[in-house]
């Protein structure tokens, strides 16, 4: 286990990640970190954001990755691992009925979802598709009973026994979830969802459809539903407020089994399924990486940003286009010396690779030795100092490329190094 | 203070925000949630984002929003209202030094300080620039003090106490910072702690230099900090793992005073300061308000984003292009009755507006119906509900935008309600 000890005789000895970090699941009795469950809904909530349009052949690719055969397609979910595929309601248009039956056809491993209304019609749409699993879903919150649907907590109860034993019958799961859960009548709240667990769900759902909770009001609310109720819980957070993967995580420390996750959402999305992989890798590393194929998540996050329109966000964990570039001089050093010093995660467990900026002005001599190094250059520690405080002063002027730099190693060399200078 | 009973004898009491958000301050008798001030660090850890070159005109322009007049700048950094300007330490290279001195001559009412390593030298350096406070920061955990600057505790206490001692001969603020804080020895950290702290320093930090930390860590850290100093506590998250905005909120809980932010960073970033604003506007609106000048957001970021040639990115909570566009129908709805069912952030208060969009297969008769409206057509509920199973079928074939949408709407109205059409 430990590889700190010094049994083996050596000096130093090479701390591993997994033996020596402190960020690894709190192994309370309820905590779920290690355990939890992914539904991802980028082809439902996802198709919420405004400038999503998917297509079905978008649909089956991307979770394919490769549109030539369904077969494969099917193999490649498989291995990147997400556990449940949540698609849109089959009643909001025909493509989108078609296009539950269509991926319910590929024979895929994943559980397919549709998230539709609680009433019988959606119910029954549902079920004609052939999905695996139907998520019902009511605003419970006074705002949404008042501005949205007008309907009364007893209604609300009466129809989802309803709906859920027609469910039963036809032998699908079922999730009953409210909607804005954390601005509901906690009595009125825990009432129905009781019910619905005796009827025999295998999920309730809270969520928090405006992004205002934080990581303790989750925490507190999870942990209260988990004495209730004895099936699934499964959670799903807006991110209006940028707590959104906190959240994910503090509900699995409070026993919830399943996280909502996408890439895209109504207004600025819910937890994304990059951040929160990039959250549970650290949290449960043995897990996270021996259910999840890390290395696809780079090409569908392009894939998703892609058919959409859009830039994958400068500053996503993991993908973003510096997430493992390091710059400043004390950084790079420390980076060269042992890369745990300033990464939580190893680039490479995503196909990734680590980058240390030299081209700028806070760089340090150590960053640029290393460059000098992989230019194959040979220069002495006092050389490569003297080039360093150039590369600084150039800098100060303007921003500098890394071939820039590269010439300014490469001229200083010729002319310091190998005597080619006009002296 | 309550807008709901009934009292006034309305039968639809309007509900205001703040009179029934469950998301407001936590009120432990430890918390600073509506109480905190922001160390704004794009012009130190921003500068360690791998784009980033910020010139002094930039920098100046950039706290000012107005470029013509150094007075004007001053005024508007403070509406805007940040406590704290942090720059890159002075001994970066010439220009910063110069930097350093251009920008403490502004005259602006934000403190300005700068961010230094842990020595006499540095030191110096930075009381040469007329900053009103230092930040003096070392690593501590075994890796930083393995890979990094190679100290052992005993030196590194012994040499804060001097620097400290110098400082506050000098007459300037001092922070003093563990870097790696979440991976140091809690013993060794609450000693060094103590003793600068009964040494005279105006703040202590911790820093999740890698940015693994979660919420639930932040908040016993910190816990257990505010029992051992007297002075205040800054706190400084990288978001590695997606939980920086979520762990500065734990912080304050908690009992830390300070925050930083950043509008980028080293890696992917600090805390943002826009998604911080946006939690903090939810957790403690009325102290937010009437701080910062939250109209002045969006300017920030782009003028940011436009010097690094970056995107802000799509899903930013306030600034992020659809954070206030709805498209699901049963969103549209309830939004259109109150905006209140599904946000919880005001966009007028950023001085931005929502958008309710109509063109796309999931909406609603409910969000056609409003744009019909606000286009001044005249149609019956029958009608409308007609031409939204005309736009959902043609949003199936192929992407709509708005004036595709106005244009079905316009030609239906003419068609049907004009009797203009060819029958």
């Amino acid at each position: 286990m430990s590889a700190t000890n010094g049994t083996n005789g050596q000096q130093h000895p090479v701390r591993s990640r997994s033996a020596s970090s402190p960020y690894q699941s709190v192994q309370d009795y309820l905590s779920n970190v290690a355990n939890f469950k992914i539904i991802e809904s980028t082809l439902r909530e996802g198709e919420q954001f405004a400038n999503a349009f998917f297509d079905t052949e978008t649909k089956v690719k991307m979770y394919g990755l490769n549109p030539d055969c369904a077969e494969k397609s099917a193999k490649a979910l498989d291995s990147f691992g997400v556990d449940f595929i949540e698609l849109t309601s089959p009643v909001a248009s025909e493509q989108s009925f078609k296009d539950c039956r269509t991926i319910c056809s590929l024979g895929l491993k994943a559980k397919i979802l549709t998230h539709v209304r609680l009433n019988m019609e959606d119910a029954k749409a549902a079920v004609a598709t052939g999905v695996d699993g139907v998520d019902l879903v009511i605003g419970t919150s006074s705002f949404l009973r008042e501005f949205s649907h007008g309907k009364s907590m007893t209604y609300v109860q009466k129809t989802a026994l309803e709906v859920i034993e027609y469910l039963k019958g036809e032998g699908v799961q079922v999730r009953f979830s409210s909607e804005d859960s954390f601005r509901s009548d906690l009595v009125d709240l825990l009432s129905l969802y009781k019910a619905v667990d005796t009827a025999g769900v295998q999920r309730v759902g809270i969520a928090d459809t405006v992004g205002g909770a934080t990581p303790r009001m989750v925490y507190d609310l999870v942990r209260t539903l988990r004495g209730v109720v004895q099936c699934d819980i499964e959670t799903h957070f807006h991110d209006d407020t940028g707590c959104a993967v906190a959240n994910a995580h503090a509900a699995l420390e409070a026993g919830a089994t399943h996280v909502d996750t996408s890439m895209l959402g109504e207004r600025n999305g819910i937890t994304p399924l990059g951040a929160f992989i990039a959250r549970m890798v650290v949290t449960a590393p043995d897990y996270v990486k021996s259910k999840y194929n890390l290395k696809e998540l780079k090409a569908l996050e392009t894939l998703v940003a892609d058919a959409v329109q859009i830039n994958i966000p400068f500053n996503n964990p993991v993908t973003g286009f510096c997430a493992f570039t390091h710059k400043a001089g004390i950084h790079a050093k420390a980076i060269l010396n042992n890369p745990s010093t300033y990464e939580i995660i190893n680039p490479e467990d995503f196909g990734l690779s680590r980058y240390v900026s030299i081209s700028s002005r806070i760089t340090g001599w150590n960053a640029v030795k290393s460059r000098v190094d992989q230019l194959g250059l040979k220069m002495s520690d006092e050389q490569v100092k003297e080039v360093t405080a150039k590369i600084k002063q150039l800098a100060d002027i303007r921003p500098l490329a890394i071939d820039d730099t590269d010439s300014i190693l490469r001229s200083f060399h010729a002319e310091q190094v190998e005597g080619c200078g006009s002296y």
